[in-house]
């Protein structure tokens, strides 16, 4: 990469979304971004992902130290039988989407915008990922200990297949790194398409 | 886990593998395994990866100081119709494997053996798990830069789907961890059915 490439800056607050941002080797920046992430009842899945993945990257592109620069926003939730699994409030929470999920096949959708010039609708880049997951079933003392750990409670359906909830993940189709929280090969098409040679 | 849980050992010494163990919470010792790693040619998958997970894991149960502890050996291959992918010889095999998976679907086996006390059959636990990888089509450029940065070198098949490799694949379908090296959900199992308990 030479010093002329822009810079990237990923408007989210969540470590694995960095850590997996680094996997690519490319600088970037990390601004966490205060969007309104309420969205209206009807909207479907696909919607809600990359609605919210804009509003986040629109948050801090609008920032004026932002000039210049490719803002990468990024959104994750999870759907059981079209209902969404967002981030539990508490324990109880937790332990009960963990029920619901329990020997169940689910969604996992990740939205991803990169936004370089607002005004320039195609340097305005967004799209989705989608995976299946499926769990095996969990029992009630597997689901109070997990919770114990605290590892559900900052994540959308109170599990993390990075985690320790790797151990009641049977099967995932699709894209594992959507699951985690950032498309990787989406973005890097993205990145593609705005100038920016992640390989070569 | 209590303290007279007994002692796990990885008998791996793949950085990949100690993380992914990590993920449980449990404390293990690390010691790679110098086992023989030739099969002979007609044997199917399955049985390579179980047979060289046994091999490795017995190499290191056979040392006195592994008394009464658990033994993990793992195995990894990568099969593209049919032919077994191991690790690039040099740079150029590198490219060459790239090559063949581009834009196409492989499968991953990943072997499991848990050992507790050899001479004990229901002590010895053995299996493995599958995952088929769908890589987009990959530009010679792409192989190249990838090739360079060094991280197909100590892969089987060429590439990381936990590094920059990502950016090549477009679906999994199974057990991510299988991809990486360890499947964790099947590890679990087996820790619990030789009484380790990693919840609860």
């Amino acid at each position: 990469m030479n010093q002329h490439e822009p810079l990237l800056i990923l408007a989210s607050g969540s470590p694995r979304r960095r850590e997996l941002l680094s996997l690519l080797n490319l600088p970037f920046d990390v601004r966490p971004s205060d969007a309104d992430e309420r969205t209206p009842e009807d909207w479907e899945p696909e919607k809600i992902v990359t609605e919210l993945a804009l509003r986040k990257a629109r948050v801090v592109i609008d920032d004026r130290e932002s000039e210049g620069a490719i803002v990468i926003g990024s959104d994750t939730i999870v759907v059981l039988e079209g209902q969404v699994l967002g981030k539990p409030a508490d324990a109880e929470e937790a332990a009960a989407m963990l029920r619901l999920l329990s020997g169940r096949r689910h969604q996992v959708y990740t939205g991803l915008a990169c936004i370089q010039h607002p005004e320039h609708p195609e340097r305005t880049l967004v799209g989705y990922s989608r995976a299946d997951v499926t769990m095996r079933p969990i029992a009630e003392t597997e689901i109070a200990a997990y919770v114990a750990t605290g590892e559900p409670m900052d994540k959308a359906g109170s599990y993390a297949v990075q985690g320790l909830g790797a151990v009641f993940v049977e099967r995932i189709e699709g894209d594992y790194h959507a699951i985690v929280g950032l498309p990787l090969a989406l973005l890097y098409t993205m990145l593609a398409r705005l100038g920016v040679k992640t390989l070569a």
